[in-house]
């Protein structure tokens, strides 16, 4: 009765997350957007600007995963090479896509559209186009490898045009509940028999910290919503004993 | 003359942030740390909660980079499975550490350091202890791995704590040039040029996007500063070249 799940990798390409320079803004939207939808990702990669390096990254996850999607090194410049990267990974010619080039004169006008800016227009042969409709150079869907921008407002706009050609699966259904004040180490015994208990959900505790001190969150996490709310009922009442015992006198 | 390059990579442990629950902090923040440190961050790993994607993980970039670090995965709950996956890669026994366990009593009476806060304290043999000022449960490094706390305050403080421990090389050496509205189609070919009369520096550009339009930035980056300051020059010249070429007669 289990639906096979729906799996995604994804390979972030750029020098400047690596030196810190840019903070990354894209993992965490692209993870809640696929949860969302029900795909599962289950790995990230942030990678160089070295087409070795992207090669190797593709090759090893999308013979791994349902879908890998790449953010990132698709613009002008000759830094931006995973176009190219892609169609060695595939094994396939890449040259200027027409169907590119129209999307960008939609934007430049002929005599604008440099050799450079022609370089956005390269796309890998057999590859779907992905519209961008922020700045007109696509991004492309290969087999099971989605190729999107790095500049968020971008991306975003890409994976909302790319996923409705997803598979999807099962969506995750999420419960949180809050320890109010009972410390990890208190409930953690508990909380990991309840997790033998119920093997078809993930239980996870989450502790964050602020002047406050610890605030913890017991998230429950499963495709089958009768599981994750049995589980959950669990934890409630685990808190609760706990809560109580440490209560006042 | 150039000197060996001291190299790095990251391995981010968490379900919660693969689900996008929780948004990653802690890339960015080790990114640019161990940049300006001389230490060279060439690739990042988020990982679920599944010991063999951990030991999978760690056994691929340990000896390839000269340091891996690794965060999330060491607090008293059930999913917490770092240190026991790290034991597993080493292929050493791992057991509750006396040094660990007299931290942990530094903040918890000895009748509330039960099992479950006990687990805290179980460090893979031959590995040294990094302090933990904020809650006592210490990190630890194994040969060339660093294991540091999910939580953003405590990791920070655990990097502080292993960073004079640490090789470093050369400190990048980072220069940023701003296009003045240039947009990149126009100045992709000369920078292309420069990038390949430079070859000892990496020459990036980085878009970015607001309401007020694309704002793109040019930055140098070498560990020579002569040679950072040449390149730097002439992406100057250029950019102010195309943006002479472009101002109103």
């Amino acid at each position: 009765m289990s639906e096979t799940a729906i799996t995604a990798a994804l390979i972030v390409i750029g020098d400047e997350i690596l030196s810190g320079r840019t903070k990354d803004k894209n993992i965490g939207y692209i993870a809640e957007y696929l949860t969302n939808i029900g795909v599962d990702l289950r790995e990230v990669r942030v990678v160089p600007d070295q087409e070795a390096e992207i090669v190797a990254a593709l090759n090893a996850l999308r013979r791994r995963y349902t879908y890998v999607f790449t953010t990132g090194g698709i613009g002008p410049t000759h830094d931006d090479i995973t176009a190219d990267s892609v169609a060695k990974a595939f094994g396939v010619p890449i040259d200027v896509d027409p169907r590119a080039k129209a999307m960008m004169l939609e934007r430049y006008r002929p005599e604008d559209l440099n050799e450079a800016r022609l370089r956005m227009a390269r796309i890998p042969q057999g590859a779907e186009l992905i519209e961008n409709p922020v700045s007109k150079a696509p991004g492309f869907m290969i087999e099971n490898v989605i190729v999107m921008a790095g500049v968020p407002n971008i991306m975003q706009a890409m994976l909302d045009n790319v996923a409705p050609l997803l598979r999807t699966g099962a969506r995750m259904v999420v419960e949180t509940v809050e320890a109010d004040g009972v410390p990890e180490g208190i409930y953690a015994a508990g909380l990991a028999e309840i997790a033998a208990a119920h093997p078809g959900v993930s239980i996870g505790s989450y502790p964050s910290f602020s002047a406050a001190g610890f605030k913890n969150q017991i998230v429950v996490r499963g495709k089958d919503p009768a599981a994750v709310a049995a589980a959950t009922a669990a934890v409630r009442a685990l808190i609760a004993g706990l809560k109580s015992d440490r209560a006042p006198a």
